[in-house]
């Protein structure tokens, strides 16, 4: 992922622009904190609204946060359309906290298939603790995302 | 999962009531269609928020489903409190259509650990069409649900 | 997958020649019970080497079952070149019995995935017991695989 | 994992002796090249029969590695008994070389269920290659391990 900041900037753009477009990101409150070749993270802040019963983030939430960080991060490496074809999640830990982050990070860029590897951490007075772990597979379709946009692309 | 209907109705009450008390049930429009031993249905209609950038149902729509009606179909057949260990969701088709129903189905009931599995299917025109299929390891806890309820139980 | 059995017979040749070219089937005395469009079953018998230290089968060879079933029912579908993506295996029951059948059958075929459910049963005096189930994402190649044979095809 | 080397001894020959009372272990020539608190390596040299129809170790090898390595570093972690409950393999490249080594580690130890990632690659003159990444759900069983050993434990 050799690829200068000068170089991802357009690319990045893009894909900032097309997550704004998901109805669901806004939803969420979803921010993305961090866009470079290779790594997404996206973070959610602690709402009423993003609990299950006990106060915790809910598991949907962390799922949430994964899949969309995980093809997102598969998307920056070659700027290709992409499709989570699967993922995997491990709840470690109960989300609570004030603040819940998911970093992923693409382990092998694949031609076909693109593995990335995710973790979320949920934040209490600036300490984080593991909350989850996760390996995606992202499918990699043919085309290029900033040449022309058919539907069913970065398809979260 | 012999249990009667009769034996199941408080359960099955029970079981609703934590799940009302889920401020992202509500946050989600999440309905349950189906709670019976060892099987759990839930369901949200079609709105712009929980969308992606094609007009689809987001992935972390279907990942919030499987992972609240795999760990709720596990608490079915005992009336244990529950853990969501882990689980793993493909993605098989874009989520179209007017609704998103997930049929969660407990495959294997363990004392440490029961293994759920769940399809998601998207309805259009009162047509399904398989979107996801998805498998679960739920960690079953010790205590009975309906008689005590520490943090931490049926934390999807 | 509406092939004929006729239509299907060069196919399946191919592929249970490709299978017998592998060092590790011999190994573990693995045979092809079926093979048809969209299903590969594949069984081993019980013998010493294949334990664990409880007299079960070992989890490995219900993982190499899975493996070798999903990525041959993958191909076919057809006749692509398919490489192993990933799999997910949980273990239901102790495999115990004199035979271990894994029955594998595509669930999705894709252009660019294909995604395969397996199921793994042992057998005891004619009953079966319900003892792995699995879920498996194949990558299909471009090629054809009775065309050409380029090294990393059918890559179980 | 704050056991010394000292405390670990005991543990450390005990699980590898049950190891070595694994049929499938000797029948596929696997070696424990690292045994210590939260962490399992796990390796066997390229021989004919472990090979797949293209000269790579067949995936169901890495399968096999991943499972046994990833069951035995949890058990490492308090000596309870364990249970694979459940793991997931992504396969990255072809499994070229001389050896293939497992790396497991314990990415949390619980009291129901640990979970524990592992990481494998095949090594050619030296330089290792990451051909398959992996994560596994093992569920901890309540006896200790070295008290008293019933059917069905450390069943990898």
């Amino acid at each position: 992922m050799q690829q200068s900041d000068t170089d991802f900037a357009p690319l990045g753009s893009y894909l900032r622009a097309r997550l704004a477009d998901q109805g669901f990101m806004a939803h969420m409150g979803a921010e993305v904190d961090e866009l470079s070749p290779g790594v997404c993270v996206m973070a959610v802040n602690r709402r009423p609204e993003l609990l299950q019963q006990n106060g915790f983030f809910h598991g949907g939430v962390t799922a949430f946060l994964v899949d969309n960080a995980t093809t997102v991060a598969a998307a920056t490496v070659r700027g290709q359309g992409v499709l989570t074809a699967e993922f995997k999640l491990n709840l470690l830990a109960p989300a609570t906290g004030t603040r819940l982050i998911c970093r992923a990070r693409v382990v092998k860029p694949g031609r076909q298939v693109s593995v990335v590897a995710a973790d979320v951490f949920s934040v209490t007075e600036g300490v984080e603790k593991h909350t989850a772990t996760a390996l995606a597979s992202i499918a990699m379709l043919g085309d290029k995302l900033m040449e022309k946009e058919p539907p069913g692309r970065l398809s979260a």
